[in-house]
């Protein structure tokens, strides 16, 4: 390709930031040019992350030190309350930098919400207000417009991918919905915490953050639009022994359709979806099917209760749930193949 | 301990047959009389076991070679659909013996539903009538005077451990309950099957049986009872990376209590119950909390649906789910403290 | 890239075959066009391995179904001692194609040694003779005129390429070499064994085939052709709970050169290798580092007993050990970069 | 039992600490009297370790307010460098204490190789020279009339089972072992480091602390000591992805005796051993035999390299390893049969 785009990470230090790096490496229209970690500022990304040492990369610098002139695209992954001021100050002195944020903090597009769930008012409200949703087969247009673009969490980006589609053609009663969540351990970072340790999270299953999860309100969000209306959802995330792979198994109730009709609206949704594939009827997803790809798969099954159905989708929390759907977004922001750099397939076993 | 009862373990080549000998060697009052397993008849446990080569154990032999009169009581770990002719031919020649069965083939009391889930009718109806389910807590007094006891399997315990208390006290909708449930990979037993290789059921997570796992009309059967009317309920399996642990995250809408009206009907149901622990507001069940123990935990939170809560419980698939209830209840049927061979504390990490 | 080269995977429901057709996939110079898996035949890939179900691939065929004719290049999966006569016969039919095996039919260059190892006698001893031993970095100029290429087992890729250089330097005694060798469960393939269940080698750690692994004569017949005479090696393998990845560690005595020199000797050999890489001193390599890649790291450390060393490599069975250095082994052959398709960066976590 | 000893134990908030717990709850002859955890003073132990929360135990209180003089043993599960001090200090106030210590500071007699490897002078050197390195089968009479007792490290209990008799025989050169070590995560206990997350430790393997582990001059003090002359081993660990068990790999050199007779000394030394087990040729060990378990297997195969063997040992590295070995020398010291409240089962799977 002729002509590569000059991009930056900020927070390359994280398991984020980290994927989308290795995305970035392969992409053919990426250059990576800047990576900060304050903490490990000074250091080479082999150090800090050996599986990347195979290939040439920019030492890790503070986000000070980073030139953000000499970048076309940042690419964010910070810890949620750190980016807003970060993105305010690179924005201001670079307002033709793309800002593609893999952090919490510009998903949800209310103040009082965000100040709800995060405990804080947010910083950067301006860019709150600007900021597009980035779960890409949704946002697509505004996405190709815009500067900054707030990537969804991982969990809503599996439960928005299930139920956006059947919440906007009123096939399930958005209301009545039960989102049971499991997700890989590296979802919650590479920061130091008991409940990640191998010996604490291995051979074991815990339910997390019941009721308060700040995934919540971002699904809520996004299901409210399409229904018309404030939604309530039930959303329930478990730890599960593995590094990668998320997995929701979405109860609803339907609403005037069948089963295969529901499964009908979704494979139409996502009939030209290079990355979203709807399973037949009889195939159940699973996380080992998506490990380390971009793919969503999609399967629909009936409920033992009669009028219900479940919904399961699965992703790889790092790629579609995170870094994959950034550079998606990106290819989308820069006139890009919205594919390119994506098509790595699934590594099983 | 001056009185020692001999027993037999049919089938103790399985998971389920060989942590029954686990606990019956702790078990001050247990004496292994017999081993049987047909497709290692001659064989040693250390062979089949190793883990199991540590002490003095008879040799496995066939179901035939097996000297039923010398035992008092047959723990039976068979697969299902083989059990019940075997139960009917033992039971034939020696009434007085206890019959233990951890299979499913006496779990399910209407032969019609039996028939239908298991696709051939019933080959000892009269023993099916007389089966006693083995879920101790509830069925007590039925235990102590049975002759063939059906253990229940191991979601059905830890469902119902969770749910027939709130039903029976009408504190919830029986009609509209979804059981989400979390199995370990040793839950599928020691046959040879591609999804449960290291490689396949590794670092990710599966639904599967969907809307058709055996274990849907067993709790079913159980709730029913209680709510006194049909119920069916939503009952949706994953297989989990790790070997031994089971939680079920159930999803109920209140009846005209709160939350912790809820978590307080368990609370009483079950104070003076040594192995079912209700936990504090606040504290979350997890599968590494049981590992290798009798115990089941479980905890009650509020849903962000109003009206609604979930309740979540955990056990060790093989000991409460299995073989650890098996032995409870012959403690209650030799007339021996419930609690015998039966306080080994979690195993954790 | 205008010519893409006609391709077949004999055994393509196994875990190398399957490796090797998400790696074509990737391969901007491959073109799929057979995939044979007789006990599947019919099927898709998507039902076979459902990872692999995202993009379009031809159906399963027998072997005697596909048209070899229409291929370039077979790469061939199959368990050993069925490899052989299937050579044979596509080779006499088409002697114009090239035939990447990826099993152990071709590795061993004696037909003694051969039979003592495999219990019979070679069937096609002509094509014995003529396979070229595909250790890329070794082997270049030979693969590249090659028509059958033997790709090296796992274990003897990693061993070969930490020893190799050493022993032909005469840094090290060949005559007391210890391998000391660790391997994910993918290594033992997808076959339905007692040993590979989740509940078996999870959680646990076993040594296996100890003395009598099929690798030893491997390594040996390559390591004494260095040292310039017979070699006899320790090489003890063990199962570890993961299913990808290989480590070897091997204890060498110094013959005359100090640590420091040693891996010198290796930083040299491999220093216009884009696949082998020798860690500064001070780094340890790990299998994480290469996982899902085609990358080789080797650290080099002293023992506390003097005169000793230790040399670790680390590689990615399924690639680099199987079906992605038969890829770099196809594009010497087809006059390709050698790296093509296989610049994927490795996956972690 | 009639009698009940009071015993503390310093150190409750690790891994060690708990598995002491565990196994003092099933001893009948104990009574936990005393808990400590400094930075958890005021929590119970179903705070800090869940699986701990189902039987009545005493809250966790700093080291300065335990009630020293109430206990009649300590169990010490601190980390090295903390222990010698409070155990001065406790011993100093309660002379007729019983203090039996699980961390590193008492194993080394010579104190300039102690402050070799620990970096700093031993703190309490009149102590050091009194406390009896506790492994049990080796030490046995020192043991049962010591007052400190310093039980080995995980690694060298392993080790030296496996060692100490053939050593002693001198059936193999003690100047040629080798010991490739492997070891699940708990063994790096519950502090938090990047390396024993979930998403690091996971799905891989690492070889650490290579030629500068502790537990190397541990097993040479004890080597030399049956040897008749300072030996130094090479001792190379490995990080496992399991949270529990442990593996040594010993390559040894015969002096004058077969592999069978080597098998034979260790078969006839352990011959009356409870907890010692020596595989039978054929038979090799495996983590998953022992986890939970106070006891040792060892194996013992024929190298391919002609005079030379490999001795395999396993266990528990927080049992045999740590915590059961301590109970082991506290039944010893009491006069207790000395497999008391360590007869339970591994738990497999």
């Amino acid at each position: 390709m002729s002509t590569t785009i000059p991009i930056g990470v900020l927070g390359a230090s994280g398991y984020t930031g980290a994927d989308l790096v290795r995305l970035a490496i392969a992409h053919p229209a990426m250059k990576i040019a800047a990576l900060t970690a304050n903490t490990y500022a000074g250091r080479t990304m082999a150090e800090v992350f050996p599986h990347l040492g195979f290939v040439e990369l920019p030492c890790l610098t503070t986000i000070e030190d980073a030139d953000w002139g000499a970048v076309a695209a940042v690419f964010c992954g910070l810890p949620h309350g750190t980016t807003q001021e970060i993105a305010r100050a690179v924005l201001a002195r670079h307002p033709e930098v793309k800002f593609i944020d893999m952090s919490a903090d510009f998903r949800l597009r209310d103040p009082a919400t965000y100040a709800a769930w995060y405990g804080h008012p947010h910083q950067a409200p301006e860019l709150q207000a600007e900021a597009v949703y980035g779960l890409t087969e949704h946002y697509r247009a505004a996405i190709r417009g815009g500067r900054l673009v707030a990537c969804p969490g991982c969990y809503p980006t599996a439960a928005l991918m299930a139920l956006v589609p059947i919440v906007a053609a009123g096939a399930i009663d958005a209301d009545d919905i039960i989102i049971d969540a499991k997700s890989g351990v590296s979802g919650a970072g590479r920061g130091l915490k008991l409940n990640t340790l191998f010996s604490e999270a291995g051979e074991g299953l815990s339910p997390y953050s019941v009721g308060n999860h700040r995934h919540a309100p971002e699904i809520e969000q996004e299901v409210s639009r399409v229904a018309g209306h404030g939604v309530t959802v039930n959303f329930t995330p478990h730890l599960i022994p593995m590094s990668r792979g998320e997995l929701v198994t979405c109860y609803v109730r339907l609403a005037g359709v069948t089963v295969d009709g529901l499964r009908h609206i979704l494979a139409t949704a996502y009939r030209d979806e290079t990355f979203i594939h709807v399973a037949p009827a009889g195939t159940l997803p699973q996380t080992q099917n998506v490990r380390g790809s971009n793919y969503v798969q999609i399967g629909v099954v009936a409920d033992r209760i009669p009028g219900r159905a479940i919904v399961i989708a699965v992703l790889d929390n790092l790629v579609k749930g995170s870094a994959g759907q950034a550079i998606q977004n990106f290819n989308l922001m820069f006139g890009l193949a919205e594919t390119t750099g994506l098509t790595q397939q699934p590594l099983f076993p």
